[in-house]
């Protein structure tokens, strides 16, 4: 049977997590359910889109990757659930799913309007609980997609900032800040030759040149690598880089080739 | 196989939830084993109490639900078993299963004394380690309960705190604060009829007015929701209503009908 | 299929662990994984490897125990995997697994150079997906150690700070602070007879004497307790030594018998 992911904003304090994790098992006993990240900032779609992206294509094909960061849950916003060639996805139809659409091939959205297939009663503020959980339970059960509901041609995207061209070099922005304080921007490494000498800059002042692994910089001092989610990211070798050089989602970030 | 539960405040910073599910699965290798919450305050048993209550429930019959919040470890307090009709409940004899076994048909109660199903030496700081999990695998194997030791008649509860009728409404508290800063309170939503006009008030200050979901309100304001675990729940949309709104567990609440 | 650990300093908050255990999943589908604990402070080899040490011996023999406290990867250290008489230890060759291999009797020590083995492309900053992963993933399927690479006849070891005798007791040093405050010292509790009348000091200030459990102790007062791990440790009842106390790894404390 194939897996469920959970990625949510719901954190580990509380109860939410297990309690969808029940509810899976209630359905599809011996569904193997692995926790991708729990900790998004609460209502944070974005983060949530980034992480999701950054992680599903290392599952098994044949994966249900469930993804609840809902701050919306309860209002007309609507939930759905997506076919692409390797995966099923199941969440709120709000953008969270988006940018890990964005590299996959969609056959089919639909709506989740059966509650033959929810838990009932379905509250106002839980759909993790009383909708997308036993949705991806009973996907893994191997119940059609085509019958949770009516197909949807479209979802909601995110915008993606995209980087652009200037006449040094390219001009990106950070994107996302993990937890070591790595600050990942949306410049894409295979852009870049390794081989070039490459220097990034916040506006005019230089933050560090581009080097292979964290460690290549001294202790202390910082580095771009070309990071394990593709894209190029600055750290400080031992420390938080947005800490010390004050790096956060939205910074600006210049690339320049001082060849 | 049933699942088990784990519910501790051991937290995810420490090697003491993988230990245990080490010795779990010495003794019982295929079990599934979920993490129902980890982060409860450290000794806070009447947090772990209301995380178990609000979450049992949501599990396949015949889960073994292991809760651990056991300030008093290696003191004189008992350690019991607990078999309702729906499932097993493991864990120290000091409240932290009452809420939950309000909710439940209670068929037997049993001390863990039999040391044949405890690992050895038994340490006094670590019975999460030592009894917990090995008894709840053992009971997972399909070990009776009768054989733990011997009947135990009550089980120690805390005290719920009951909400009473005023003149003007209901006055409850504020029972837990979650992840997000939504204060739940201890009245029953089912108790309210949703298409009254209600108003929460802290003393005589108007907190909110209730609605059916969190975005009902405006970004930025309070709102009272019939919330997911049964009680209404007080919540800022978008922010926290914990901080906002200076509420915390044991605030008292006025809930009345403006119809 | 035996199970694989996983312990690591990747934190709850990003994806990367949830996609650890997508890489293995796709090589391994039915293995167990098991979180030993993933909140290790960023790049603290030590603290890491105290965890591996306490926790890894209560897994079932043939556990494939990973762990990833990697703040070099990407450069020159070495990736190992280690046979044991009990386990398969997995990691980089930093120290991270030498406490726990301090305990074991080690069979073979193979480099992991065999790149049919890793994911591919490897990436410089993210060789727990990229290498241990896999790696694990493909001892759990049975591969032999002796396929991973070359072998390597010692393993990189973290000085222990052994406790030395003086002429009133003992003088060690607190190696490990937990989440509930509990300061653990590199005293084990194997040398001290539990009915001495033993005083713990930090220099010449008395901080508490030796009782069997936490609650031994009125409450908010110091106490000290053979700890579950074998060390002696010292905690304050309901709340946290470390703050209390201001203990923190590395400070030293002396045992003297007042018997």
């Amino acid at each position: 049977m194939q897996p469920i992911t959970l990625l949510t904003d719901f954190g580990a304090q509380d109860w939410f997590v297990g309690t969808m994790k029940g509810v899976i098992l209630g359905i599809a006993p011996r569904t193997t359910i692995v926790d991708i990240a729990h900790e998004i900032p609460p209502g944070d779609i974005r983060a949530g889109a980034f992480a999701l992206a950054a992680s599903c294509g290392y599952f098994p094909k044949g994966t249900i990757h469930m993804a609840v960061v809902d701050p919306g849950v309860g209002s007309s916003r609507k939930a759905i659930a997506v076919q692409t060639a390797d995966y099923l996805f199941v969440g709120p139809d709000n953008g969270v799913l988006s940018f890990a659409l964005a590299k996959q091939k969609i056959k089919s959205v639909r709506r989740l309007e059966n509650e033959k297939y929810f838990l009932r009663p379905v509250s106002r503020t839980f759909h993790g609980r009383d909708i997308f959980a036993p949705v991806a339970a009973h996907l893994a059960r191997g119940v059609s997609i085509h019958k949770l509901g009516s197909e949807q041609k479209k979802v909601v995207r995110l915008r993606w900032p995209e980087p652009r061209e200037t006449l040094e070099g390219i001009e990106g922005e950070i994107v996302y800040v993990d937890r070591f304080g790595n600050a990942i921007t949306n410049i894409e490494s295979a852009w870049l030759r390794s081989d070039e000498n490459i220097e990034v800059l916040a506006g005019r002042k230089r933050l560090c040149a581009m080097r292979p692994f964290y460690q290549s910089a001294p202790s202390g001092e910082a580095v771009a690598v070309p990071g394990s989610s593709g894209f190029l990211e600055i750290a400080v070798n031992g420390d938080s880089a947005a800490e010390k050089l004050r790096l956060k989602t939205g910074v600006r970030v210049n690339v320049k080739s001082v060849g």
